[in-house]
């Protein structure tokens, strides 16, 4: 497994697979690896020749009162687990590789970054827009893995690779799951023990509103919403940031689920925010 | 020579060259061709294997009171010219093709494209970027090619290129003027014979400007801007639009010409608007 520090010997490595006829599968992440992400690892490892991860906690897809500073960084942990998967380069890049001095272009996503999680992280999606775009350029992948617990990420993605015609196929991976139903997610490590336990209620709600649209049949999404909401204030160590019903293509609100939607969540667990989501199909 | 008037198939033939080992070089255009695009062209075919031009208004670079309705169109007379000069492939989408319904990504260039030109063409260096990120990741040119008459835009260009990291070297070639001086563009074709003799004022205000720096020495360049505009003001038919003295590389305007600067100026020549630019340096 190759390390690779720098852009331009990511760009050589890039142009040496692409010459030899390689197909490339780019897993972009910020690290502190779980089972999610390892499951995107395995699926560009049978799709493609090789299978290039990328490692960068970009600083430009976090506000200011954010957790930069905290978010989990585990590198000799990350690189044992890739690995063991036989991942072939690990490209970890610097802040100041990525973003050099005088710095300032930005991929400007619009009203759909400014939506769902978009409406409490102003430029959050600018920002993922920006450095994915980035590691596009840099490796230029036939194929590109994300997960769906980050599912607005995955609209924004597929949105600005379909305006900006990137060539690279973007894979959404389902959500991996504790036993309890928590999605995985870095941030679970900020979880104490009490908050751990609390932290289920994300995905019992959605499941309360899958199962309110699939068995008891309601279309309305502000009487499922309500019915959610009900539930997760139960939950005393869980705050509510957002919860919205919206078409899974473009993330305009639903007011009645007629054929499919997505149902979005992000809920404070102490201090830590988590976000969670469930596609539904009325049968 | 092949002309090519979808998205899909430009990626199929690109992808084509890509698989022989060819290197290709991309001249975007908007058409109705001069001799200054012709030389993007020759120099395309002097430094790759294969010469991509491609022909496009972009609607999006251009303001709701601006030109896009009458641009010079004379698709027959460029292909010709094109053929002339054994262009491989032309690229000509339809504008729906380029843009299709939903579109909404841009590249956000902050304060570089506010200046000088973008000062009074709000939004237009984004569509420029856009336009020519999205021809970059259809086409993924080795080289492409700008003319230095639009110099603001070679330099938003160059600019966003290194901050998303495209893979493209971007080659600026000098501006081609008439035997009098007039740079050429495909504006000039908007003059009557008496603008097109007003016209040339553009050029002779930038070669005082260059005189006063290099061979009277001055350095101040509020006095070099004073003068020029004092000649531009003898031209009856004349209207400046703005006249600015900046840095190469950054656009920001120089106090003094310590080493080297860019002249830019926009002048209305009766509804028709013209540009120009130098760069001097100081010997």
């Amino acid at each position: 497994m190759r390390i690779v520090k720098t852009i331009k010997e990511m760009r050589e490595v890039s142009r040496w697979y692409r010459g030899e006829g390689k197909v490339m599968g780019l897993v972009p992440t910020m690290g502190a690896l779980h089972d999610g992400h390892l499951s995107l690892v395995r699926r560009a490892k049978e799709q493609n020749d090789r299978t290039i991860v990328s490692i960068f906690v970009n600083p430009e897809q976090f506000g200011p009162s954010e957790d930069f500073n905290t978010y989990p960084r585990d590198t000799d942990a990350d690189l044992e687990k890739l690995s063991g998967l036989q991942a072939d380069v690990v490209f970890m890049p610097e802040a100041r590789e990525v973003y050099p001095e005088g710095f300032s272009t930005l991929i400007e996503m619009g009203g759909i970054g400014q939506v769902l999680c978009g409406a409490s992280r102003p430029g959050h999606f600018n920002g993922v827009a920006t450095v994915v775009a980035k590691l596009f350029n840099i490796v230029i992948p036939r194929r590109s893995y994300f997960g769906q617990k980050d599912f607005q990420q995955t609209v924004i993605i597929q949105k600005f690779v379909r305006d900006l015609n990137f060539d690279t196929e973007v894979i959404v991976c389902p959500i991996v799951r504790e036993p309890d139903g928590l999605a995985m997610s870095s941030r679970n490590a900020y979880l104490n023990e009490e908050e751990r336990k609390a932290a289920v209620i994300l995905h019992k709600a959605l499941q309360l509103g899958e199962e309110l649209i699939h068995s008891r049949r309601i279309d309305d999404a502000s009487k499922v919403k309500k019915e959610m909401i009900a539930l997760i204030k139960k939950e005393p160590l869980a705050k509510l940031d957002y919860i919205d019903i919206v078409d899974p293509h473009n993330l305009d609100p639903v007011k009645r689920v007629i054929f499919a939607a997505a149902i979005c969540l992000a809920v404070n667990i102490g201090k830590t925010r988590l976000i969670d989501n469930i596609i539904v199909e009325r049968r």
